[in-house]
């Protein structure tokens, strides 16, 4: 018999729910969650078979790694005995030639996930909060448990409108802030912060508050980077991942870019460690070519915007994304859209308990996106009396049990 | 013109010495160092290209990843774009098995650097000190740094003959230790830690301190484990990793074993994070082939005690290592050797500051030991005036400045 799930996890990231949830589940869901994936699992109605059905969830890149990248990881198979440190300063160095930077002002590390957490543990603690944006990237909340900051969500400006940061409000939010975080573009509205706002951000953030810059998805909208702010030697601490545009989630890379003694102080933490080679293969050809961020860019670009054309010839209302990444309105709990479009295998990202009604959609392939709105529209025709009763679960997960 | 090797650097791991080093090179240099690889590459005399040379200087597995592990590599790649969670819990899920354990006492990360480093990080402080071996692997000596705890370190007993890790001392050595660092076979002396020893050692640590049993080695020991410590409830964490016999040191998976209370500290300081999916794909197989572990174990028990009888028969003496790594005798200063084998491009293992005239050396292959065998036998026989001054570089690695 199919059961319902869990209400206070679909409620959207609760701390205290997810570990009532997780109590007596696997090693994965009794430890906190820090990552995107995780969340995105988290919340996930069916986590069956990743080969089947749609993952438009976790804000992947279909594309998968460059073919030239793939290589590189075949390539380096047999030496995979050898921790080829050398290899992460050659990408250290070549990221830093590109940007500009000096290779001190640049770490590696296996994916961005990392320098995050160490970030909010380093420059955070009781007295010095973690200041963030609502609807944002749940990460830095929980790493500010661990470091025992509260954490002040400021609600996105213009909802409604351009769903920015409101910078002038998170400056706003404490006297003596450890932690900004900006995720531009935002994660999950894909919504950008103004470069004036980001300038803005730098000149009057408190002495010592650290704006933590995460450009996770900065690629995908094409948009000026703050790294030029760590030239300057401002309190600002970049980050970047090659999960996203560069396709690399599963092969694990990211970069912090940040003064030397900023970067020292998140190494104490937990760097700096030999990296999967596999990659750091793949990251360095995928550097090397010059045509990988602007083609891709416009390839999940014109997706996104061929998905926004039908969803306004529809009604439907979304955020204005330049990412891969958006929230679509649902008018309804978003927590029932999810559950019936996995219903259909379509599996589509988490809400935000500021925003219940809403779902984060990840922008997959054309024909994924084709797939998923004609499920959408499906879904969304059913009559009320059909989102009357919980959500059913159609393959609850062993495991998993308070979401089965 | 060849420039002599910072003599600061080359006395061991002086962590003011490091740091004095570091400034001014890149960022790997500028970090602080807490892994294996790292502190081979700080004390390796030439940085030169990883595929010239013979290198026995890091504990790598020169076998590599084994033949399915490198198809289920190559496999994966094509889904590098996905996170694929579910993979590393069926990991978890597959270990806990054979080692009769529960999903929740176990946890994975991209290596046990990092279960390590969190571990000293969660129970250790200025009033909870470091108990460490010595000379013994010294990644937690620079997690120590961090948390801000003392390090003990305790001799190896009888160091010219079992040189196995002085329990009694240990335990005797603080009235209330936060963590008692047992590396188990020993880095860098391979050798061994009875059982009867551990035992006692979990029978008589004092209450709330706990045993961090690093495990990293003991595929090559073939000697009991200690997770049926974990099993009793003990406060026992144990560390396993899959880069030392399984040859997958640059895929970058580790395990750690323990209670689920325990883990859920280590997991708070940087887990549970995203697995490379290579990795984890190798891994998979690689448990998976119950004739791995003893293959390899005989394979590399045969060179290293090849080696053994050729140094007994040439009059040298090391440490009966049980493991894939020695410490030999030179009754010189080490660093000399050091430089002297990397001027025959054979690149052996670092100096300990208490074992000065010793030097590590890590079981390659057959033929990479015959190698090391003649170079060691014309280094040794160099006359005493060869000696007399600062070991010369033969080709220091831009970056490196004060390695050069």
């Amino acid at each position: 018999m199919p059961t319902s799930i869990d209400s206070v996890m679909q409620s959207g990231i609760s701390r205290r729910g997810f570990f009532r949830f997780a109590a007596g589940a696997s090693a994965l869901a009794t430890m906190p969650i820090f990552t995107e994936p995780q969340m995105a699992l988290a919340q996930r109605v069916k986590l069956g078979d990743p080969n089947k059905g749609i993952h438009i969830d976790a804000n992947e890149n279909p594309l998968g790694p460059s073919e030239a990248a793939r290589k590189a990881v075949a390539d380096i198979i047999p030496r995979g005995g050898r921790y080829l440190l050398n290899m992460q300063e050659e990408l250290v160095a070549a990221f830093a030639e590109q940007e500009g930077l000096k290779p001190e002002q640049v770490m590696v590390f296996p994916g961005s996930s990392e320098p995050l957490q160490y970030t909010v543990l380093a420059f955070s603690d009781a007295s010095h909060p973690v200041v963030v944006a609502d609807p944002g990237y749940e990460a830095p909340i929980w790493a500010a448990e661990t470091s025992k900051a509260s954490v002040i969500k400021v609600p996105l400006a213009d909802p409604r409108g351009a769903a920015a940061h409101d910078i002038k409000a998170m400056l706003a939010a404490a006297t003596s802030p450890g932690v900004i975080y900006i995720c531009n573009p935002n994660n999950p509205t894909g919504t950008v912060t103004s470069r004036s706002d980001i300038e803005y951000a730098v000149a009057n953030a408190p002495k010592g508050t650290i704006l933590l810059i995460d450009e996770a998805y900065i690629h995908l909208a094409g948009i000026p980077s703050a790294i030029d702010f760590v030239k300057e030697g401002k309190d600002v601490i970049v980050l970047r991942t090659f999960s996203k545009l560069y396709g690399m989630a599963g092969l694990r890379l990211g970069l912090v870019i940040a003064r030397p003694d900023l970067l020292s102080k998140i190494g104490a933490l937990g760097g700096f460690v030999a990296l999967p080679i596999t990659a750091v293969a793949a990251g360095q050809v995928s550097l090397a070519d010059a045509d990988l961020v602007p083609a891709r860019r416009r390839i999940i670009g014109d997706i996104r915007n061929e998905t926004f054309d039908w969803l306004k010839a529809n009604g439907y209302s979304f955020t204005p994304a330049q990412s891969n990444c958006f929230m679509l309105e649902t008018n309804r709990p978003g927590k029932h859209v999810i559950a019936a479009m996995a219903a259909k295998e379509i599996y589509i990202g988490r809400i935000w308990p500021a925003w219940p009604t809403h779902v984060r959609i990840t922008v997959g392939t054309h024909e994924e996106m084709l797939a998923f709105r004609s499920a959408f529209k499906e879904v969304m025709a059913q009559p009320a009396t059909a989102w009357s009763s919980e959500p059913v679960l159609p393959n609850p997960r062993r495991g998993y049990r308070t979401l089965g």
